[in-house]
């Protein structure tokens, strides 16, 4: 367990996100600040290239401006000793009263002050299918009880990829998608906006170092190429989906948007979050087997928000359900060869709980549609509305310390 | 019909694929000569670089430096009125006599004293599967003559998502990917190296202008987007692809490596090999109709060649039979807003013609390894054999004029 002996001189709110324990990195620009990597503390953000310029850095060595920058790449390409060496040094920094001062500097900024944007230029994405719970509650609604999980699903983490281009910073609004369908009662497919239109909930982690083609990655070394993590929500059009993805799996049905949070909890921060994964039963073939906690202790919730109304809670999940660990969706994933690099994202598929109130999709929630979710407003919703809003976080409490990955929210707009 | 009234002073062969009506883009280097754009004139590459510092491209306004690139993109997005311009303007180059000295200049170089590169930086790969006697030939295989056909695939050019990383260029070798399979007598999956190594033969679009998200590209403005093609190896292990792929689509079996050809045919230069495409029944949802000839008369050829024997010709398609066009493909791929970048590079699927000589894989050729290809030195072929190595070539030829993609050529090698 992580201690530190000196309190932050940066206000940090008890139910924050953003403590002293956490330090995650975003990028965040304003009118007149260009995109500038910073650390989120409080309501805070440090401005890396301001801290790197005024000499707090020196004993790191980073190349000069590398934190004056679109993307976070650059940084994370220094190499994990660098992540952690700043990370130490930045608590030192927050922690020591003499620095108390800078507060009211212009190296810190109000975090709602500042625009959030991507954190990483993304070359790859992967989406994983990780949890057996979602599987299974998809599985039962399309094939029946006794064929829900796929012979595969428990030999492997069954995982596709996903468009890269579409990920997008909470914030962003969407755009209901539009595509082809075939309505149950229909000889011929249909064109039009999505009817169906879905969230899923899940997490994705960044690569923090590359992998070449031919290599694979062990479970044992898989840590080594994790930075961090961050939310996101897989939107997803179900009646587009259904049509289109047999036998090639899912295009556009969801590469119309994915969205993300801005801030990226690092894999130093979330260790002390570690928990056991679930008991693999079949036994998983050598190149998947792995030793100790791999999995990660992360409460999370998603809001949904209708026009003009309040957030209200809608599921409750965590991110330790999920039945392949991280680990091994990066040994599974490199086992042929394939090659990783810096900024790819791997998203875990979405993170269903054991309980109908964990579930982690409308499709699951509401059981197709069949069981509507009612809201405050009296209003039901089987699928969303156009205007609603949905909001994921993400967090992690143990022994009075509490970390965050703030929100990721998004408004969806009827089709253009 | 294109006419060049002059005659090029660079020797150019009869059956060479790089006539003065071709000029396609690509990324050369050498020992002291850092990455840099070219374009292929017979057996040399003009540097473009060197053309620009000493003045000939003056009337375009390039950005200084554009052609010391690792990459094409930068050039490409200066957009299509410029790739038309310096089309002309290099034609015009090697057309005057009075230049014919700058074929003993530095500017020139022997391509066979270059090693050429991924022409562009890929940000995501898409992979249609838009030959209809592909589709048909593995639905028979896998479901039977009379559900050989999914029901949307002759409503949609349905696609997925693969992966960028491993995208590589002609020349450099592959290793046989290692994977989890489920051989046809076993209970439990198995470990080890791909038994079924398979190609596909394949043509690619790479993108030359973005769209932003939620925007749709129709039919009629998809040509805007498209800057030019290369022939595309689709490495398939078909027994990792079988046990993975039910029910997100192709993972392992396709993602540890994808081969290209370095020199990229731009649409003027195809555009005089346009064709009209198959008859499209039943009729097509309205955004995906289309007006003209936007097929395209390609001639596909694919060798293999044993180990220290000589390339002996599989098979040889055309880049006409497929049912969908690129047009129709970008359609569709936008048409719930997904956005397209600059570099992306969007492959066709499998290439398979009518007959039996025309299928463009080992699985459909050997139909399934039921019909074994026999090699003039006696050996047979299911699927590939360590060693063995692969060349696709591609060319259009009318009244006299060739233009044509060289090729791809790769080696497989024994699993690391």
């Amino acid at each position: 367990m992580e201690k530190l002996s000196k309190v932050c001189w940066v206000p940090v709110k008890e139910d924050s996100d953003f403590s002293i324990h956490n330090l995650p990195y975003g990028i965040f620009s304003a009118d007149g600040v260009p995109k500038t990597a910073g650390v989120a503390i409080g309501d805070y953000i440090m401005d890396l290239n301001w801290f790197q310029l005024n000499g707090y850095f020196n004993e790191l060595q980073l190349p000069e401006g590398i934190f004056r920058n679109e993307y976070l790449n650059d940084f994370i390409g220094t190499g994990k000793e660098n992540w952690t060496a700043l990370r130490t040094r930045i608590q030192s920094i927050l922690t020591e009263e003499e620095n108390s001062h800078l507060l009211r500097s212009t190296g810190m900024y109000r975090q709602d002050m500042m625009r959030m944007h991507i954190p990483v230029r993304v070359g790859d994405y992967t989406d994983f299918y990780s949890s057996e719970e979602h599987a299974t509650n998809v599985g039962t609604m399309f094939r029946g009880k006794d064929n829900a999980l796929m012979p595969n699903w428990k030999h492997m983490p069954v995982a596709y990829h996903g468009r890269a281009s579409s990920i997008i910073v909470s914030g962003q609004p969407i755009h209901r998608p539009k595509g082809q369908m075939m309505p149950p009662d229909s000889e011929k497919p249909v064109f039009g906006p999505s009817r169906l239109l879905d969230i899923e909930l899940e997490m994705a982690f960044i690569v923090g170092k590359d992998s070449s083609l031919g290599q694979s990655i062990s479970t044992e070394e898989a840590e080594d190429h994790l930075f961090g993590m961050v939310i996101f929500n897989d939107w997803s059009a179900r009646d587009i989906q259904k049509w289109e993805y047999v036998p090639l799996g899912p295009f556009l049905g969801k590469n119309f948007a994915s969205s993300i949070s801005p801030w990226v909890v690092t894999m130093d921060a979330l260790d002390q979050f570690r928990t056991h994964g679930p008991q693999q039963d079949p036994k998983v073939l050598p190149y998947l087997e792995y030793d100790g906690d791999k999995s990660y202790d992360i409460e999370l919730e998603v809001y949904l928000q209708p026009n003009g109304g309040e957030p209200f809670k809608i599921t409750k999940s965590n991110h330790k359900y999920l039945y392949w660990t991280m680990a091994q969706q990066l040994a599974h994933h490199t086992v042929n060869g394939c090659n990783i690099n810096i900024g790819d994202l791997c998203a875990s598929g979405t993170i269903s709980g054991p309980t109908p109130d964990s579930y982690g999709s409308l499709l699951e929630l509401t059981w197709r549609g069949e069981k509507p979710i009612r809201l405050p407003d009296g209003s039901e919703r089987k699928f969303l509305e156009d205007h609603d809003t949905v909001i994921m976080k993400a967090y992690c409490r143990k022994n009075e310390i509490r970390i965050g990955f703030g929100e990721v929210k998004t408004q969806l707009l009827p089709a253009l």
